[in-house]
Protein backbone atom coordinates (compact mmCIF):
# COMPACT_ATOMS: atom_id res chain seq x y z
CA UNK A 1 0.00 0.00 0.00
CA UNK A 2 1.72 2.95 -1.40
CA UNK A 3 0.97 6.42 -2.65
CA UNK A 4 0.70 6.97 -5.87
CA UNK A 5 4.30 8.95 -7.06
CA UNK A 6 6.46 9.80 -3.75
CA UNK A 7 9.17 8.67 -2.00
CA UNK A 8 8.73 7.34 1.65
CA UNK A 9 9.38 9.49 4.28
CA UNK A 10 11.57 8.38 7.47
CA UNK A 11 9.69 7.55 10.45
CA UNK A 12 11.96 10.24 12.25
CA UNK A 13 9.77 12.98 10.32
CA UNK A 14 6.57 11.30 12.14
CA UNK A 15 5.27 12.37 15.78
CA UNK A 16 2.48 10.24 17.22
CA UNK A 17 -0.43 12.60 18.44
CA UNK A 18 -1.48 10.81 21.72
CA UNK A 19 -4.92 11.49 20.93
CA UNK A 20 -4.66 8.21 18.36
CA UNK A 21 -3.73 6.03 21.25
CA UNK A 22 -6.06 7.63 24.34
CA UNK A 23 -6.02 4.78 25.98
CA UNK A 24 -2.18 4.37 26.45
CA UNK A 25 -0.14 6.08 29.68
CA UNK A 26 1.82 8.88 27.85
CA UNK A 27 4.78 7.27 29.48
CA UNK A 28 3.84 3.90 27.64
CA UNK A 29 3.35 6.02 24.60
CA UNK A 30 6.49 7.79 24.63
CA UNK A 31 8.17 4.35 25.27
CA UNK A 32 6.79 3.27 22.20
CA UNK A 33 7.33 5.95 19.75
CA UNK A 34 11.37 5.33 21.13
CA UNK A 35 11.25 2.11 20.53
CA UNK A 36 9.39 2.83 16.90
CA UNK A 37 11.82 5.11 15.96
CA UNK A 38 9.15 7.88 16.03
CA UNK A 39 10.54 11.64 15.69
CA UNK A 40 7.82 12.88 18.00
CA UNK A 41 4.88 13.26 20.16
CA UNK A 42 1.89 15.43 20.16
CA UNK A 43 0.49 16.15 24.10
CA UNK A 44 -2.15 16.88 25.23
CA UNK A 45 -3.14 19.12 28.36
CA UNK A 46 -5.17 16.39 30.61
CA UNK A 47 -2.32 14.70 30.25
CA UNK A 48 0.15 17.10 31.63
CA UNK A 49 -2.00 17.38 34.25
CA UNK A 50 -2.00 13.62 35.27
CA UNK A 51 1.80 12.97 34.50
CA UNK A 52 3.29 16.57 34.76
CA UNK A 53 4.70 18.49 32.18
CA UNK A 54 8.59 18.34 33.16
CA UNK A 55 8.26 14.31 33.82
CA UNK A 56 6.95 14.16 30.39
CA UNK A 57 9.58 16.58 29.14
CA UNK A 58 12.21 14.61 30.82
CA UNK A 59 11.23 11.40 29.30
CA UNK A 60 10.84 12.43 25.62
CA UNK A 61 14.39 14.30 25.94
CA UNK A 62 15.82 10.98 27.37
CA UNK A 63 14.33 8.98 24.56
CA UNK A 64 15.29 11.55 21.55
CA UNK A 65 11.75 12.98 21.03
CA UNK A 66 10.44 15.83 20.26
CA UNK A 67 7.28 17.35 21.63
CA UNK A 68 5.69 18.61 18.49
CA UNK A 69 2.82 20.17 19.68
CA UNK A 70 0.65 20.94 23.11
CA UNK A 71 -3.61 20.54 22.55
CA UNK A 72 -4.92 22.61 23.19
CA UNK A 73 -6.01 25.95 24.32
CA UNK A 74 -8.12 29.10 23.05
CA UNK A 75 -11.81 28.81 22.62
CA UNK A 76 -12.13 32.39 23.19
CA UNK A 77 -16.21 33.21 22.45
CA UNK A 78 -18.54 33.16 25.60
CA UNK A 79 -21.32 34.79 26.43
CA UNK A 80 -20.41 36.99 29.30
CA UNK A 81 -16.79 39.00 29.79
CA UNK A 82 -15.73 37.33 32.81
CA UNK A 83 -16.15 33.89 30.70
CA UNK A 84 -13.81 34.99 28.30
CA UNK A 85 -11.43 36.61 30.29
CA UNK A 86 -11.26 32.92 31.83
CA UNK A 87 -10.88 31.42 28.77
CA UNK A 88 -7.75 33.73 28.07
CA UNK A 89 -6.16 32.98 31.70
CA UNK A 90 -6.62 29.29 31.10
CA UNK A 91 -4.92 29.90 27.56
CA UNK A 92 -2.04 31.37 29.52
CA UNK A 93 -1.33 28.66 31.76
CA UNK A 94 -1.21 26.57 28.23
CA UNK A 95 1.43 28.89 27.51
CA UNK A 96 3.04 28.08 30.86
CA UNK A 97 2.47 24.04 30.35
CA UNK A 98 3.85 24.70 26.42
CA UNK A 99 7.03 26.29 27.87
CA UNK A 100 7.89 24.17 30.30
CA UNK A 101 7.24 20.86 27.97
CA UNK A 102 9.55 22.68 25.48
CA UNK A 103 6.65 22.11 23.07
CA UNK A 104 7.24 23.53 19.54
CA UNK A 105 3.76 24.95 19.38
CA UNK A 106 1.22 25.49 21.70
CA UNK A 107 -2.27 24.47 19.70
CA UNK A 108 -5.07 27.04 19.77
CA UNK A 109 -8.65 26.14 18.79
CA UNK A 110 -11.22 29.50 18.05
CA UNK A 111 -13.98 28.13 20.25
CA UNK A 112 -18.14 28.05 19.66
CA UNK A 113 -20.26 30.58 17.91
CA UNK A 114 -21.35 32.63 21.70
CA UNK A 115 -24.08 35.11 21.52
CA UNK A 116 -25.68 33.38 18.79
CA UNK A 117 -23.33 35.26 16.30
CA UNK A 118 -20.84 33.43 14.50
CA UNK A 119 -19.25 37.46 13.10
CA UNK A 120 -19.25 38.60 16.79
CA UNK A 121 -17.39 35.02 18.01
CA UNK A 122 -15.22 35.87 15.58
CA UNK A 123 -13.99 39.01 17.06
CA UNK A 124 -13.67 37.65 20.20
CA UNK A 125 -11.23 35.16 18.86
CA UNK A 126 -9.16 38.05 17.54
CA UNK A 127 -9.50 39.80 20.63
CA UNK A 128 -8.13 36.32 22.82
CA UNK A 129 -5.46 35.81 20.50
CA UNK A 130 -4.39 39.63 20.80
CA UNK A 131 -4.46 38.92 24.39
CA UNK A 132 -2.83 36.01 24.61
CA UNK A 133 0.46 36.36 22.01
CA UNK A 134 2.72 39.11 24.31
CA UNK A 135 2.78 36.48 26.98
CA UNK A 136 3.48 33.94 24.49
CA UNK A 137 6.33 36.10 23.06
CA UNK A 138 7.68 36.63 27.01
CA UNK A 139 7.38 32.75 27.22
CA UNK A 140 9.19 31.96 24.19
CA UNK A 141 6.40 30.04 23.42
CA UNK A 142 4.80 29.61 19.20
CA UNK A 143 1.29 29.69 19.23
CA UNK A 144 -0.97 27.81 16.39
CA UNK A 145 -4.20 28.55 15.07
CA UNK A 146 -5.88 25.43 13.83
CA UNK A 147 -9.25 26.17 11.58
CA UNK A 148 -11.36 22.85 12.33
CA UNK A 149 -13.99 21.38 9.67
CA UNK A 150 -17.21 23.73 9.04
CA UNK A 151 -19.13 21.01 10.91
CA UNK A 152 -17.63 22.31 13.90
CA UNK A 153 -18.66 25.59 13.75
CA UNK A 154 -21.00 26.40 16.36
CA UNK A 155 -20.01 24.10 19.43
CA UNK A 156 -15.84 24.28 18.97
CA UNK A 157 -14.20 26.32 15.98
CA UNK A 158 -15.71 29.77 14.75
CA UNK A 159 -12.85 29.53 12.52
CA UNK A 160 -13.12 27.00 9.94
CA UNK A 161 -11.11 27.84 6.88
CA UNK A 162 -7.35 28.22 6.30
CA UNK A 163 -7.99 31.44 4.55
CA UNK A 164 -9.69 32.83 7.34
CA UNK A 165 -6.72 31.73 9.58
CA UNK A 166 -5.01 33.30 7.10
CA UNK A 167 -6.31 36.45 7.14
CA UNK A 168 -6.63 36.28 10.75
CA UNK A 169 -2.73 35.64 11.23
CA UNK A 170 -2.04 38.51 8.63
CA UNK A 171 -4.10 40.68 10.34
CA UNK A 172 -2.23 39.70 14.14
CA UNK A 173 1.06 40.04 12.22
CA UNK A 174 2.95 38.37 15.37
CA UNK A 175 5.81 36.63 14.80
CA UNK A 176 4.73 34.18 17.55
CA UNK A 177 1.40 33.41 15.40
CA UNK A 178 1.38 30.42 13.36
CA UNK A 179 -1.29 27.95 11.00
CA UNK A 180 -1.50 24.51 12.49
CA UNK A 181 -2.74 22.43 9.04
CA UNK A 182 -4.65 19.65 9.70
CA UNK A 183 -5.97 17.58 6.44
CA UNK A 184 -9.17 16.30 8.27
CA UNK A 185 -10.33 19.50 9.03
CA UNK A 186 -9.24 21.16 5.33
CA UNK A 187 -8.93 18.66 2.49
CA UNK A 188 -12.68 19.49 1.11
CA UNK A 189 -11.71 22.85 0.66
CA UNK A 190 -10.97 24.26 -3.36
CA UNK A 191 -8.67 26.86 -1.79
CA UNK A 192 -6.89 24.52 -0.03
CA UNK A 193 -3.30 24.91 -2.21
CA UNK A 194 -3.35 27.94 -2.89
CA UNK A 195 -3.93 28.78 0.92
CA UNK A 196 -1.10 26.92 1.96
CA UNK A 197 1.11 28.67 -0.22
CA UNK A 198 -0.25 31.44 1.18
CA UNK A 199 1.02 30.97 4.63
CA UNK A 200 4.64 30.25 3.30
CA UNK A 201 6.84 30.55 6.22
CA UNK A 202 3.75 30.86 8.76
CA UNK A 203 2.97 26.93 9.20
CA UNK A 204 3.79 25.66 12.85
CA UNK A 205 1.90 21.57 12.02
CA UNK A 206 0.09 19.52 10.07
CA UNK A 207 -1.41 16.75 11.12
CA UNK A 208 -2.77 13.97 8.93
CA UNK A 209 -5.51 11.25 9.09
CA UNK A 210 -8.22 10.25 6.50
CA UNK A 211 -11.89 10.51 5.83
CA UNK A 212 -14.19 7.86 5.43
CA UNK A 213 -18.03 8.07 4.67
CA UNK A 214 -20.67 7.12 5.88
CA UNK A 215 -19.32 8.48 9.36
CA UNK A 216 -21.17 8.48 12.89
CA UNK A 217 -19.59 10.91 15.57
CA UNK A 218 -17.50 13.52 13.63
CA UNK A 219 -15.67 13.62 16.66
CA UNK A 220 -14.48 10.16 16.36
CA UNK A 221 -14.42 9.39 13.04
CA UNK A 222 -11.29 10.14 11.65
CA UNK A 223 -9.19 6.89 9.66
CA UNK A 224 -6.13 5.90 9.20
CA UNK A 225 -4.04 7.46 6.69
CA UNK A 226 -5.16 5.39 3.08
CA UNK A 227 -8.58 4.04 4.23
CA UNK A 228 -9.92 7.20 2.32
CA UNK A 229 -10.59 9.89 -0.07
CA UNK A 230 -7.84 12.85 0.88
CA UNK A 231 -4.32 13.66 -0.67
CA UNK A 232 -2.15 13.62 1.91
CA UNK A 233 0.64 13.41 0.09
CA UNK A 234 -0.09 15.86 -2.33
CA UNK A 235 -1.14 18.36 1.21
CA UNK A 236 1.96 17.25 2.44
CA UNK A 237 3.90 18.34 -0.47
CA UNK A 238 2.46 22.11 -0.80
CA UNK A 239 2.74 22.38 2.82
CA UNK A 240 6.72 21.33 2.36
CA UNK A 241 6.86 24.09 -0.45
CA UNK A 242 5.41 26.37 1.91
CA UNK A 243 8.40 25.77 3.85
CA UNK A 244 7.10 23.15 6.48
CA UNK A 245 9.81 21.26 7.69
CA UNK A 246 8.66 20.21 11.03
CA UNK A 247 7.35 16.95 11.83
CA UNK A 248 4.07 15.41 10.66
CA UNK A 249 1.43 14.54 13.29
CA UNK A 250 -0.74 11.33 12.66
CA UNK A 251 -3.80 12.27 15.03
CA UNK A 252 -6.45 9.61 14.16
CA UNK A 253 -9.47 9.42 16.65
CA UNK A 254 -11.11 6.53 16.07
CA UNK A 255 -12.75 4.59 18.65
CA UNK A 256 -11.69 1.33 16.77
CA UNK A 257 -8.18 2.24 17.02
CA UNK A 258 -8.35 3.03 20.41
CA UNK A 259 -9.18 -0.48 21.38
CA UNK A 260 -6.55 -1.82 19.95
CA UNK A 261 -3.51 -2.42 21.79
CA UNK A 262 -0.35 0.16 21.95
CA UNK A 263 1.86 -2.49 20.57
CA UNK A 264 -0.58 -3.26 17.08
CA UNK A 265 -2.04 0.28 17.13
CA UNK A 266 1.37 2.38 16.98
CA UNK A 267 3.07 -0.26 13.98
CA UNK A 268 -0.41 0.14 12.07
CA UNK A 269 -0.21 3.42 12.68
CA UNK A 270 3.46 3.84 11.66
CA UNK A 271 3.23 1.86 8.35
CA UNK A 272 0.12 4.02 6.91
CA UNK A 273 2.43 6.90 7.68
CA UNK A 274 5.11 5.62 5.40
CA UNK A 275 2.99 4.38 2.82
CA UNK A 276 0.65 7.82 2.65
CA UNK A 277 2.37 10.88 4.17
CA UNK B 1 -40.04 34.84 19.39
CA UNK B 2 -39.22 36.78 16.72
CA UNK B 3 -36.22 37.42 15.05
CA UNK B 4 -34.13 41.17 15.71
CA UNK B 5 -35.02 44.07 13.70
CA UNK B 6 -36.89 43.15 10.78
CA UNK B 7 -40.65 42.93 9.71
CA UNK B 8 -42.42 39.67 9.34
CA UNK B 9 -42.77 38.08 5.98
CA UNK B 10 -46.36 37.02 4.28
CA UNK B 11 -46.57 32.83 4.28
CA UNK B 12 -47.53 33.50 1.23
CA UNK B 13 -43.32 33.96 0.70
CA UNK B 14 -43.05 30.71 2.33
CA UNK B 15 -42.62 27.26 0.21
CA UNK B 16 -42.45 24.22 1.63
CA UNK B 17 -40.28 21.81 1.40
CA UNK B 18 -41.85 18.44 1.85
CA UNK B 19 -38.79 16.98 2.85
CA UNK B 20 -39.87 18.50 6.29
CA UNK B 21 -42.66 16.33 6.69
CA UNK B 22 -41.44 13.48 5.16
CA UNK B 23 -44.34 11.03 6.48
CA UNK B 24 -47.08 12.96 4.74
CA UNK B 25 -48.54 11.69 1.27
CA UNK B 26 -47.28 14.58 -1.05
CA UNK B 27 -51.56 15.69 -2.03
CA UNK B 28 -52.07 15.86 1.98
CA UNK B 29 -48.96 18.34 2.36
CA UNK B 30 -50.53 20.51 -0.55
CA UNK B 31 -53.78 20.48 0.86
CA UNK B 32 -52.76 21.22 4.38
CA UNK B 33 -49.94 24.34 2.65
CA UNK B 34 -53.15 25.75 0.37
CA UNK B 35 -55.63 26.01 3.74
CA UNK B 36 -52.18 26.99 5.80
CA UNK B 37 -52.09 30.21 2.84
CA UNK B 38 -48.31 28.68 2.40
CA UNK B 39 -47.22 29.91 -1.65
CA UNK B 40 -45.85 27.14 -2.44
CA UNK B 41 -44.23 23.59 -2.48
CA UNK B 42 -41.03 21.87 -2.91
CA UNK B 43 -41.23 18.16 -4.30
CA UNK B 44 -39.12 15.68 -4.26
CA UNK B 45 -38.47 12.89 -7.39
CA UNK B 46 -39.50 9.77 -5.57
CA UNK B 47 -43.05 11.41 -5.06
CA UNK B 48 -43.10 12.56 -8.87
CA UNK B 49 -42.48 8.56 -8.87
CA UNK B 50 -45.13 7.60 -6.61
CA UNK B 51 -48.11 10.53 -7.35
CA UNK B 52 -47.19 11.43 -10.93
CA UNK B 53 -45.98 14.50 -12.06
CA UNK B 54 -49.12 15.73 -13.62
CA UNK B 55 -51.37 15.07 -10.72
CA UNK B 56 -48.94 16.69 -8.31
CA UNK B 57 -48.66 19.77 -10.73
CA UNK B 58 -53.17 19.54 -11.34
CA UNK B 59 -53.82 19.88 -7.72
CA UNK B 60 -51.02 22.29 -6.76
CA UNK B 61 -52.33 24.09 -9.73
CA UNK B 62 -56.15 24.60 -8.57
CA UNK B 63 -55.02 25.50 -5.10
CA UNK B 64 -52.93 28.16 -6.55
CA UNK B 65 -49.91 26.84 -5.19
CA UNK B 66 -46.53 27.70 -7.04
CA UNK B 67 -44.40 24.29 -6.90
CA UNK B 68 -41.32 26.00 -6.12
CA UNK B 69 -38.54 22.79 -6.63
CA UNK B 70 -37.80 19.46 -7.69
CA UNK B 71 -35.07 17.89 -5.52
CA UNK B 72 -32.96 16.58 -7.14
CA UNK B 73 -30.49 15.36 -9.78
CA UNK B 74 -26.68 15.60 -10.83
CA UNK B 75 -24.45 13.71 -8.36
CA UNK B 76 -22.55 13.18 -11.08
CA UNK B 77 -19.06 12.21 -10.22
CA UNK B 78 -18.61 7.94 -10.88
CA UNK B 79 -16.07 5.87 -11.02
CA UNK B 80 -16.73 4.66 -14.75
CA UNK B 81 -17.57 6.69 -17.83
CA UNK B 82 -20.50 4.76 -17.96
CA UNK B 83 -21.79 4.81 -14.55
CA UNK B 84 -21.11 8.94 -15.40
CA UNK B 85 -23.16 8.49 -18.36
CA UNK B 86 -25.83 6.85 -16.01
CA UNK B 87 -26.22 9.98 -13.89
CA UNK B 88 -26.16 12.51 -17.01
CA UNK B 89 -29.43 10.65 -18.57
CA UNK B 90 -31.06 10.63 -14.93
CA UNK B 91 -30.60 13.65 -14.70
CA UNK B 92 -31.63 14.81 -18.09
CA UNK B 93 -35.29 12.69 -16.91
CA UNK B 94 -35.82 15.14 -14.00
CA UNK B 95 -35.38 17.74 -16.41
CA UNK B 96 -38.83 16.35 -18.07
CA UNK B 97 -40.01 15.97 -14.80
CA UNK B 98 -39.21 19.48 -13.78
CA UNK B 99 -40.94 20.79 -17.06
CA UNK B 100 -44.36 18.96 -16.48
CA UNK B 101 -44.21 19.83 -12.87
CA UNK B 102 -44.03 23.42 -13.44
CA UNK B 103 -41.36 23.51 -11.03
CA UNK B 104 -39.43 26.35 -11.05
CA UNK B 105 -36.47 25.08 -10.51
CA UNK B 106 -34.52 21.68 -10.70
CA UNK B 107 -32.02 21.12 -7.74
CA UNK B 108 -28.52 19.47 -8.85
CA UNK B 109 -26.61 18.08 -6.05
CA UNK B 110 -22.94 17.86 -7.32
CA UNK B 111 -21.93 14.38 -5.78
CA UNK B 112 -19.66 12.17 -4.38
CA UNK B 113 -15.73 12.03 -4.79
CA UNK B 114 -15.04 9.18 -7.24
CA UNK B 115 -11.70 8.32 -8.38
CA UNK B 116 -10.08 9.36 -5.27
CA UNK B 117 -10.22 12.38 -6.23
CA UNK B 118 -11.85 15.61 -5.27
CA UNK B 119 -10.36 17.42 -7.57
CA UNK B 120 -11.31 15.03 -10.67
CA UNK B 121 -14.63 15.19 -9.55
CA UNK B 122 -15.45 18.59 -9.61
CA UNK B 123 -14.12 18.17 -13.00
CA UNK B 124 -16.92 15.93 -13.57
CA UNK B 125 -19.52 17.70 -12.25
CA UNK B 126 -18.81 20.68 -14.71
CA UNK B 127 -18.98 17.94 -17.50
CA UNK B 128 -22.32 16.84 -16.15
CA UNK B 129 -23.52 20.14 -16.04
CA UNK B 130 -22.60 20.95 -19.47
CA UNK B 131 -24.12 17.83 -20.70
CA UNK B 132 -27.69 18.45 -19.50
CA UNK B 133 -27.40 22.28 -19.51
CA UNK B 134 -28.79 22.21 -23.58
CA UNK B 135 -31.44 19.57 -22.59
CA UNK B 136 -32.80 21.79 -19.68
CA UNK B 137 -32.32 24.89 -21.88
CA UNK B 138 -34.52 23.15 -24.79
CA UNK B 139 -37.20 22.61 -21.93
CA UNK B 140 -37.18 25.69 -20.84
CA UNK B 141 -36.16 24.38 -16.85
CA UNK B 142 -34.09 26.02 -14.71
CA UNK B 143 -31.45 24.23 -13.22
CA UNK B 144 -30.01 25.05 -9.71
CA UNK B 145 -26.67 24.41 -8.07
CA UNK B 146 -26.51 23.83 -4.10
CA UNK B 147 -23.55 23.79 -3.19
CA UNK B 148 -23.49 21.33 0.47
CA UNK B 149 -21.93 21.70 3.92
CA UNK B 150 -18.19 20.68 3.79
CA UNK B 151 -19.10 17.86 5.99
CA UNK B 152 -20.81 16.00 2.76
CA UNK B 153 -18.18 16.03 0.46
CA UNK B 154 -16.54 13.04 0.50
CA UNK B 155 -20.53 11.19 -0.25
CA UNK B 156 -22.88 13.81 -1.46
CA UNK B 157 -21.20 17.31 -2.73
CA UNK B 158 -17.90 17.72 -4.01
CA UNK B 159 -18.93 21.19 -4.59
CA UNK B 160 -19.10 22.68 -0.94
CA UNK B 161 -18.90 26.96 -1.42
CA UNK B 162 -20.94 29.29 -2.21
CA UNK B 163 -17.83 30.54 -3.87
CA UNK B 164 -16.99 27.59 -5.98
CA UNK B 165 -20.75 27.37 -6.82
CA UNK B 166 -20.02 30.80 -8.30
CA UNK B 167 -17.04 30.08 -10.29
CA UNK B 168 -18.54 26.86 -11.53
CA UNK B 169 -21.60 29.23 -12.61
CA UNK B 170 -19.29 31.46 -14.31
CA UNK B 171 -17.45 30.10 -15.94
CA UNK B 172 -20.77 27.96 -17.68
CA UNK B 173 -22.32 30.57 -17.72
CA UNK B 174 -25.90 29.16 -18.90
CA UNK B 175 -28.87 31.65 -18.71
CA UNK B 176 -30.74 28.61 -17.32
CA UNK B 177 -28.00 27.68 -14.74
CA UNK B 178 -28.80 29.31 -11.17
CA UNK B 179 -27.35 29.34 -7.52
CA UNK B 180 -29.31 27.32 -5.03
CA UNK B 181 -28.42 29.02 -1.56
CA UNK B 182 -29.83 27.10 1.49
CA UNK B 183 -28.54 27.99 5.27
CA UNK B 184 -27.98 25.11 6.82
CA UNK B 185 -24.96 23.93 4.28
CA UNK B 186 -23.52 27.63 3.57
CA UNK B 187 -23.97 29.62 6.91
CA UNK B 188 -20.61 28.92 8.40
CA UNK B 189 -18.45 30.63 5.62
CA UNK B 190 -16.85 33.79 6.50
CA UNK B 191 -17.45 34.59 2.66
CA UNK B 192 -21.24 34.32 2.40
CA UNK B 193 -22.47 37.62 2.15
CA UNK B 194 -19.78 38.30 -0.23
CA UNK B 195 -20.64 35.08 -2.12
CA UNK B 196 -24.53 36.49 -2.29
CA UNK B 197 -23.60 39.47 -3.50
CA UNK B 198 -21.59 38.09 -6.26
CA UNK B 199 -24.57 35.70 -7.19
CA UNK B 200 -26.54 38.79 -7.92
CA UNK B 201 -29.57 37.91 -10.63
CA UNK B 202 -28.62 34.42 -10.07
CA UNK B 203 -30.20 32.81 -7.08
CA UNK B 204 -32.78 30.33 -7.99
CA UNK B 205 -33.50 29.24 -4.43
CA UNK B 206 -33.30 29.80 -0.85
CA UNK B 207 -33.50 27.32 1.80
CA UNK B 208 -34.00 27.77 5.66
CA UNK B 209 -33.63 25.76 8.86
CA UNK B 210 -31.27 26.20 11.53
CA UNK B 211 -28.12 24.08 13.31
CA UNK B 212 -28.49 22.89 16.84
CA UNK B 213 -25.06 21.36 18.24
CA UNK B 214 -24.46 18.61 19.67
CA UNK B 215 -25.93 16.56 16.88
CA UNK B 216 -25.71 13.42 15.47
CA UNK B 217 -26.44 11.84 11.70
CA UNK B 218 -25.70 15.14 9.97
CA UNK B 219 -28.00 14.21 7.28
CA UNK B 220 -31.01 14.40 10.06
CA UNK B 221 -30.24 17.30 12.11
CA UNK B 222 -31.81 20.33 11.37
CA UNK B 223 -33.47 22.69 13.56
CA UNK B 224 -36.63 24.52 13.19
CA UNK B 225 -35.51 27.91 12.43
CA UNK B 226 -35.11 29.93 15.62
CA UNK B 227 -33.49 26.63 17.39
CA UNK B 228 -29.90 27.23 16.03
CA UNK B 229 -27.29 29.46 15.46
CA UNK B 230 -28.08 30.66 12.01
CA UNK B 231 -28.59 34.68 11.47
CA UNK B 232 -31.31 33.28 8.54
CA UNK B 233 -32.93 37.12 8.48
CA UNK B 234 -29.51 38.36 7.80
CA UNK B 235 -28.89 35.73 5.13
CA UNK B 236 -32.14 36.19 3.57
CA UNK B 237 -31.80 40.15 3.02
CA UNK B 238 -28.91 39.35 1.25
CA UNK B 239 -30.10 36.99 -1.34
CA UNK B 240 -32.87 40.02 -1.64
CA UNK B 241 -30.08 42.69 -2.05
CA UNK B 242 -28.91 40.23 -4.50
CA UNK B 243 -32.45 40.28 -6.55
CA UNK B 244 -33.95 36.90 -5.71
CA UNK B 245 -37.51 37.19 -4.74
CA UNK B 246 -38.84 33.96 -5.00
CA UNK B 247 -40.35 31.94 -2.55
CA UNK B 248 -38.48 30.79 0.55
CA UNK B 249 -38.73 26.87 0.99
CA UNK B 250 -38.28 25.65 5.06
CA UNK B 251 -36.45 22.59 4.45
CA UNK B 252 -36.29 21.03 7.65
CA UNK B 253 -35.13 17.49 8.23
CA UNK B 254 -35.39 16.41 11.60
CA UNK B 255 -36.31 13.12 12.95
CA UNK B 256 -38.66 14.61 15.77
CA UNK B 257 -40.28 16.95 13.46
CA UNK B 258 -41.13 14.28 11.34
CA UNK B 259 -43.26 12.33 14.30
CA UNK B 260 -45.78 15.65 14.62
CA UNK B 261 -48.97 14.36 12.35
CA UNK B 262 -49.18 16.93 9.63
CA UNK B 263 -51.68 19.84 11.66
CA UNK B 264 -49.14 20.15 14.51
CA UNK B 265 -45.55 20.15 12.30
CA UNK B 266 -47.09 22.84 9.46
CA UNK B 267 -48.45 25.02 12.12
CA UNK B 268 -44.79 24.66 14.09
CA UNK B 269 -43.15 25.53 10.56
CA UNK B 270 -45.33 28.59 9.91
CA UNK B 271 -44.52 30.14 13.08
CA UNK B 272 -40.72 29.51 12.94
CA UNK B 273 -40.92 31.02 9.33
CA UNK B 274 -42.58 34.46 10.53
CA UNK B 275 -40.68 34.81 13.22
CA UNK B 276 -37.41 33.77 11.52
CA UNK B 277 -36.93 34.28 7.76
Amino acid sequence: MTAPGGEALSLKRMSLNTASVRHAPISSAIAACAEAGVGGVGVWRHQVAEAGASAIAEQCRSAGLRITSLCRAGLFPADSQSARAAQIDDTRRAVDEAAELGAEILVIVSGPVAQRSIEASRRMVREGLDAVLPYADECGVAVGLEPLHPMFAADRSVVVTLGEANDLIAELDHPRLRLVVDVYHCWWDAQVHAEIRRAVGRIGGFHISDWVPPWGNPLLCRALPGDGCIDIRGLRRSVEAAGYDGLIEVEVMNEALWERPLDEALPAICDRFTAHA
